[in-house]
């Protein structure tokens, strides 16, 4: 009974190496992402049992795909199998003002066939302890908004911790489901809510600045309407540019307000994933540590998936709390 | 009023180097492909004036796909752009008695979105002499089967000249059209049939097998149900393994048979793209030589093409025209 | 009690790309490998359930060497750590008539630490239905030997079938260990002798030519000295060169001698690991087919991993099997 | 009419990956590059018309520098060839206090071997609009020079707008001609002067200084002695070290003097191009914009250029107004 | 008579590129390097006549180790070979607040087999006139301890003078030796003192802190202990994060305390052997320069090793001079 | 008294790694060569002491030339630099029937600088036993034609031993010398004549075809001419294409003839360098070997270094030696 359990759609990830763009060069390298499993991955790292559950293709990029999840100990025996490829994401690495850019291959991917009746939740949520889906999961089709619900109905039945990240991006929603009405529902079965007052404002039609009074009187509304949700994390980004980016974390968990130090990212190697690296530390901080110390830990998750190349958080859990600790001066490890 | 005219899908080819698999390295190549594509570039490389029309998807690898033509001098001007994403196949190359194996990632691609209305044939063909297509352009959606019929009545009536190879690839026709109906109406409208026995026994319901006699008999009933058909070329490939095939070429014009030598292809570079390379070099040969000096041409330029990376046939007219003439032993240039 | 297990050194293989010389590049890359562990994944790529005990560094290189275990789905619940460092050998691929060269970097390695201590045999053999082994593990250190033999008497007292690969390398006895009697005392144990007469020669003190003839004679020695054993396998190996080989093998089951065909390798992409296909693909068919069936699926799965960069056969089910079944002319797959 | 013509040197940059030097790895990278090729380039990115003339060697090198024209639709069709190879430049690219270094192979390269005679003026500038010129060009034989001028002359006459670089490189100036004298001559046919003090010194035999007043007093003079001369864009580099510079700009166009703010590239990608980036910008402005939008155009081309590797800018117009426009955080682009 | 002398360790370094990790690619990069190596291939860099001692493998590995040191027209004359192999380090590059990671396989490596008998130190000195040492090479093996002090008996006896860079790592003393009796003792032997105010605490079992005061009075309890240390010369590193440090050096002769600015590294390559070439800078300095431009030199020398990657410092004299000059803006060399 | 002597031209060469074109790929390989320098580097692996004599760069690609030499233990101490650009030639490596092809870029490189005043041939040939010259170095420049006569003479006159291979390269010969009398003039210092009946035709305008029975009259025909000379070697390649050649040797020594077995090369790596790998293994026999086994050992390396890649044969003595004793399968190393 101690199983994480992410859902989602696994992308293969393809971009040349350093900041170089596909008409300056045909050598290229794939990684694996996706923000539930890049959640998921993560949280494995930190020492976890984890499970994702995806359909992917039934050819030998989905082979590689799963044996990629594996590496990572990650168990992938839900995972279920479609004729169509795998989605794909071609990503162009940005540098100082220059912005990174990406272009999905993913509406009519193996993950968009997927169906309630493909996933056994209850032998799926047997072990779990604990849930995390993400508001990409309900955009991307019906199935999977669907077989995400039936998911998250039995999690709660059972008494299972629920992580909500409910990012809203509106280029997704193609399929006719109308985003904020999907996303409150699901919201309602969450116990723990990862994100700011954007997405609150999304979910309450309310228009709170990021000033932290606001985060709080936010968070308060939010716990209102949604009254399972026990608990808010944000994360706070400033970009100074593409290469140079200071995070930090505040939260509010009904009675107190705490928010972290910024960390100076002076040399960005990778962006794509803090957010989930942010989710994962808190999700696994969640199990061990009281709300100050998995809010600190969810930064500096954070903070340290920016110097990791790919999607994915590499860190295990030692490191995460040496820079927890303050050891930010990068002494070389023998 | 010399161009050659090329219509069909751009495909984005990714694999990864040598003999790996994906499952190997995430160290990948990428190069771009297709069927018609291949060879409107072979026939440039030739010399020729081409135009290929297809329709790309809208982001950085449709500006990269687009870059990657232009690269040849292939006029990229009648090119349309989607908000669907570019087609790609990924390619792990076999050895021995190791095949090599394909994954497409194709049926919802930028291409697939193609509709008549978005070519303009008049102008599109203002300066052609010469239209090439294949069996694949109509199996993939019905906007391209239409559209290329479009291409072909005003081709037919601008008295071009047209060339079929029309391959029957049954995993792609999922749209509804019926392959044989099709093909046969496409075929109507063609003056050089590209293909062998495979292709005709599909069209005409025979049962020829590959002697030469065969080949002969065949080529006769095939102009008599297509009378606008002239010429059939066609090539023979002898696989000892996936490392080391034979060529040979034959050819049936109405009056004469003629078949070449075998082609010893000891050690295989690439063979993906190699039956393009024989189709660009009998249309090119089409254009300045007799029949016979046309079988050996494309036939050398398919044993060439069998020595590059990629789809593509990189060879100009003078490389070929060494082979046909005998300098097969490779004698270091200076 | 359907679990494949197996027991041996994980060593990491570095080289340089292509035919390169170390002395030519700063760029190499890295593999894992190790004859047991080679024997296990190639098992796991057939679809077996498969466990793989062993001891590696305690470092991200051992990190590294368990995650390639688990992409191909290997257990890694029995291998133990150790600070030594992890085995590596470092690999010149030649051509021609240039021998491939390997240096080894071994002799204090994480796997020499092991002890019959650090293992739990009961539990690692919990779900066992094969053993198998080989003559490297007893060779490399004392530890190894007193731990491989634990495990033998108890996969007998189980019922379990076990393979032996009771390779000689003499270069490797360097702990004090006499080769003949540990190697014969180690053979009592098992059910199936996989390998020729190089290996019953240094058994039996024979000198036995490589005719079939003096084959099946001395099998017919083997299986007097050690009852226990019910079958031979052995694959015999004609070098044309470093680039060139046919393999063809041949058994002996105490009723009946078969042989098969030669499988003509004409371009060998890597050699390393192929005796250890054999191995994988006897035991794997040992499970399911017959014995000259399963012959023939060791000879297939030997003939197919000579395409494979690394030590680690690829090759599904379905791939052998279609080699087996006459398909060697690598037709493309799409 | 409305193409820009650029005419000068094609180069073939040569440069191992990131900070490496030639002796610590035998991998290297080629691009293509040259002052006046990279404005071409740019301009054609960001929309325009463009045509380069220049002497490239007739070989595969010759091929593939033709091909990376295109490749940005650059028209090629007035570039001839000579029997001298192509010039070379070798690059190895610094960091923090390192300075990158250059290595020239050009001085008997085929763009030596021009001469007036190989370029057809007249019809190459048919449908010319703009023209731009820099002093390496004349710098680097007498038949550079001569050509120059003759193109000159005929741009002149029909009116075109005429850009100059006249960047004064003393190493170049090995044919006999005195530099003062021969961009002075030159600077007589040209309507803009994208260049700062140092090239008005130069000229001039004055010695202004850096400051805003300076600027403007050179301006005004070098206005006086060369009255075609309307408009005078400069850029200034501050630069912190090899990694980190800041650029801004300044113009005066007879009337007024204006400013931008410092961009800060904090993390420079590639510095080599970076002056071309800024008269690209400066002359796609002058088509479009006025003055100080011209002036702010080319100072984010600039900038944005610093990100990317190789000689090249390749950002497109949209890309730079988003910069001018004040976005210069780099928030990724899905 | 002008010879420097190294002896120590040579170690295969191994890393992939960039910031990944083991577990994300398997293409990796060896270069080789060793505390007392990387000083010598730095002082011959700067022009010195240098020779280095050291025991290698006896394979190709060794070989290619060999052909490294030569590369650099570093003498290896009186280098042995072993049986064993050569020692490796596996590198992982970290960023900003993750630190770099190494994990060493060198407790069994070739040169853990050095004996006094093995060096020919007559001959090997016969034109020594510097001799430098650390406190890496006793910490080895009894062997190194051993040798190195036969080394040390010899040059001070024949008056050259020694270098002592006494670096205490406690995690490689494992053969029994007493760091602190023996780093005393070989301290004993040297007229230059490389280090700072960490390593005279060890020596002298005092308490000092980093101040300018503490170190000199340091220094001079150092020089009273032992006598024949005329000078100590100490560089500071102050790290902001693993990508961002800033370097001063300070030195005490007996007579006179100086100190020089920091040197700001911006954007770090490899840090790696930086305090190798900061010991390289002081040994060329002292026989050239006088004590205050030594200290700059070292420190310059220092600073731009950050920017080459590897553990050998590429610059050449010219190069750190103009840094010692302040050239620190990165000029482009031309 | 026992250095070999080679002096000629360094090149670079550059080179898409496998089959690739330059316009498929950016990323290239560059190693160095040149017919001289290769057989130099080649003596010197088989454990001979070598001194190469050159004009290179005075630049970083001068100083990696320089170093490479010295990675092979050749002796640089005679090499001057010049400011003019090291020689490069580019490789585009055939397959199959496509032939390799080279363009060279050396017309005016540093080596065309060379005067005889540069080389202090007293000095250079101190040590001196054996001199290698070829045909290329006097077809590059008169100062090449004229230096290595002045060392031809010393060499003569110190009694050491002369090897010709007067290869004519007709499109080399620019400067205006006679090559046919230059190279009659140059045979007459040498004392071994490496080279076949091309050579021969060349030199006496004979026309003696390939067979045996020529050979051995044109042998003599050019012994009774040059008098000097005592004995011919020569090498017969059989091309079935690029990828597949056979070599045997045969040789005159005045009394005998004697010709070897074809060597079987089915796999070429590389043949670029093997012309000169036989003049190496022919150099270094005769130091060590009678003639017959001089022939042989001369054959063997010529055959082995189709396997190396680059110019460069990196076998050993001891490599050839196996070859020549019939190890031609490639029996694993370990």
């Amino acid at each position: 009974m101690n199983q994480i359990i992410t859902f989602g759609e696994v992308l293969m990830r393809i971009s040349p190496s350093g900041n170089k763009k596909f008409i300056q060069s045909n050598q290229v390298e794939f990684y694996f992402g996706g923000t539930e499993l890049n959640v998921g991955i993560s949280v494995s790292n930190f020492g976890a049992d984890v499970k994702h559950i995806s359909c992917v293709s039934n050819d030998f990029i989905g082979d590689t795909a799963i044996s990629f999840l594996r590496k990572f100990d990650v168990s992938t025996s839900a995972i279920v199998r479609s004729n169509r490829p795998l989605g794909v994401y071609f990503l162009e690495v940005g540098a100082v003002m220059r912005p990174s850019s990406i272009s999905y291959n993913r509406s009519h991917s193996s993950f968009s066939e997927i169906q309630p009746e493909m996933v056994d939740w209850e032998k799926s949520l047997k072990k779990g302890k604990w849930f995390h889906w993400t508001g990409i999961t309900p955009a991307l089709c019906k199935g999977g908004y669907e077989t995400l619900k039936e998911g998250l109905i039995l999690a709660q039945k059972k008494g299972m911790g629920i992580s909500a990240d409910p990012t809203y991006r509106s280029g997704l929603w193609k399929w006719g489901g109308i985003p904020k009405e999907i996303l409150s529902e699901l919201v309602n079965y969450s116990t723990v809510f990862i994100g700011g007052v954007n997405e609150i404002n999304e979910l309450l039609d309310t228009n709170f600045s990021y000033s932290n009074e606001d985060f709080i009187e936010a968070s308060k509304q939010l716990m209102e309407k949604y009254p399972t949700i026990e608990k808010v994390f944000d994360k706070i980004r400033t970009s100074i540019n593409s290469s140079w980016h200071k995070i930090r974390a505040r939260m509010w968990n009904g009675k107190e307000f705490k928010e972290t130090q910024d960390l100076d990212i002076t040399h960005i190697v990778d962006r794509i994933g803090t957010g989930d690296a942010f989710a994962a530390g808190i999700i696994h901080g969640l199990q061990k540590f009281d709300d100050f110390k998995t809010m600190e830990f969810g930064s500096a998750a954070c903070a340290i998936k920016h110097t990791y190349l790919g999607d994915i958080n590499y860190a295990n859990e030692k490191e995460v709390m040496s820079i927890l600790e303050g050891n930010t001066t990068g002494r070389l490890q023998r």
